[in-house]
């Protein structure tokens, strides 16, 4: 079905029509000039991120419910890192005219998806045409106890520093997307081979927001000196911490987790696997650091690995490899404006 | 300055440097994974808006200062629909690289200056590339007390409809630059002669949001039964409240409020007036109803006009011309998707 005969109107009301509120945070949805919110006693938390076709995402390998619900997904990942609960969104997107309804109704499904694993409403928005790409955007909105707002700015001296899941898998995935697309050129019949890599596509085209970390330190009762979620890259993510929270660091590559299929992947394609695992970005892992003394208790949970300790600032930043060696950590992660 | 050389987050600190944090509701604003803020007793609003290079905007005419300015209000314009007041924003950008750091920074001016003068704190947003033209996605934070959020749903039958300002002068002021564009094709040494059209132009270019007529509301504790702003168009937006509020409305041709300068253009260009007036779009005037039992205090209030009022459903939405002909509305305001 075509755009234009439902109009802006009509679109909206199609792709927003079974949504329901689930949140006592959400007093009003969709359909006036603004959505109301109420929140009581908590912090309310704002993100929000752009997402443009040739620069984000390409739509030759990417179906559109899963860019629906990766696009949910990477916004609630910057509200848990700052240890608070993803609550509302609105979604705002451009459209150009290769777009049919079905397209955005593929989409929305994606979206109403994520919205329902993480319990999150949707409550607003804009659509718009586009003369050129599809553009998202989406913005999120959390809440969190004043007493456990984690700030990047809070890393101290001898901290330990920890990260969920593991690193790298995502780059990989985006790595072989992008082999097969080159393959595939000219071939009408082909179909990629991606047995015994799955894991590195679902890490790609849906990946998921570490709720489970934001509930086992809320029940452990432990706030993170700090956190980030690891967006573009380890790397890049622990010198915005060491920066803000002025500090220095030392990671231990041994330690870094990696999945094996990221490792095999990075044999085939000869890239070296620690770079990968530092600058790859797209994870949405959670880097988080806490006092040397929860050290017991964090080796105890699940998903979490301790990579290294936060120093004195003037000691700098840097990785410790295998053989003993020190490097300097560099901000080589994903940065589309460089 | 080219953007590369700074990368994302030099860029987004060299514009963001100077931004300090006015509303005792912003906790804490650019610079981690969300922003904090923290509303008590009021009600949250929120509201969104994607404005796309070459659908919403031209910068062969447009400054990049006043469509920073514009896309501020805008925003702020929606918040004062809902009774509220605006409080923060997050800016999203997608650039090309044909834009500058000084382009930006430009941008910038216009935004902070809204915000200054709107008493607005830029708390946070993202930074992209873009493949092609400038995009811009503003989502503005706003709070209101319970139990004066105003939905497009309260209009009762009777009840007044009031327009602030005047319509259609954005309108012509859009097609008095479109043509003077036109002409200029080509001419190296053309300078357009805007004079005694400056009204037009700075209604297109730099409109301002009716903070003013939200306070007047406040200190007479007149809290209407609707309201919604005016961008879409006069006709468009009375349809709304109507089909949200179950009602039907009767509007007066020789009350729509029309600045001189747009009655000259109107004629110039061979235009019917009341059309552009209906149709026209971008004024960012309220478009409110309160009971019948307000007409006195309504009638006092400055740049405030009463158009009509409110009828049952079953009558349905019209405009009752001059000569006393009764033309039922239709909205064919501006929708860039049909």
């Amino acid at each position: 079905m075509d755009i234009s005969s439902l109009g802006e109107f009509g679109l909206i009301r199609r792709l927003t029509e079974n949504i329901s509120l689930k949140n006592a945070s959400s007093v009003k949805g969709v359909g006036d000039d603004a959505a109301v919110l109420k929140y009581n006693k908590k912090e309310v938390l704002i993100t929000t991120d752009l997402l443009l076709e040739g620069i984000h995402f390409d739509l030759t390998y990417v179906p559109l419910k899963h860019l629906g619900y990766k696009s949910a997904v990477v916004n609630f990942s910057d509200i848990y890192a700052m240890n608070g609960t993803p609550k509302q969104i609105t979604v705002s997107l451009g459209i150009s005219n290769r777009f049919s309804v079905e397209n955005l109704e593929d989409f929305y499904e994606g979206l109403k998806l994520a919205c329902e694993v993480y319990g999150v409403d949707i409550v607003g928005g804009d659509t718009s045409a586009s003369l050129t790409g599809l553009c998202i955007s989406i913005t999120c909105i959390g809440e969190v106890e004043k007493s456990k707002v984690t700030y990047r700015t809070g890393a101290k001296d001898t901290d330990l520093i920890c990260v969920s899941g593991d690193l790298g898998a995502a780059y990989m995935g985006l790595q072989l997307l992008e082999r097969e697309k080159t393959v595939f050129k000219g071939e009408s019949d082909f179909t990629p081979d991606f047995t015994g890599k799955e894991y590195l596509l679902e890490r790609q085209l849906k990946p998921e927001a570490r709720k489970d970390i934001a509930q086992f330190l809320a029940e452990k009762e432990i706030v993170p000196t700090s956190m980030i979620d690891v967006s573009d890259g380890l790397s890049s993510e622990l010198l915005h911490i060491c920066y803000e929270s002025k500090v220095g660091c030392r990671i231990y590559e041994e330690r870094i987790p990696i999945d094996y299929q990221t490792a095999v992947m990075a044999e085939q394609f000869n890239m070296n696997l620690t770079t990968a695992a530092l600058n790859g970005g797209e994870d949405y892992e959670l880097l988080f650091t806490v006092p040397l003394a929860l050290h017991e208790q964090i080796t105890e949970m699940k998903g979490v690995s301790v990579i290294g300790h936060i120093c004195k600032q003037s000691l700098g930043s840097a990785l410790i490899t295998r053989d003993g060696n020190e490097i300097a950590l560099q901000a080589q992660g994903w940065n589309s404006l460089s």
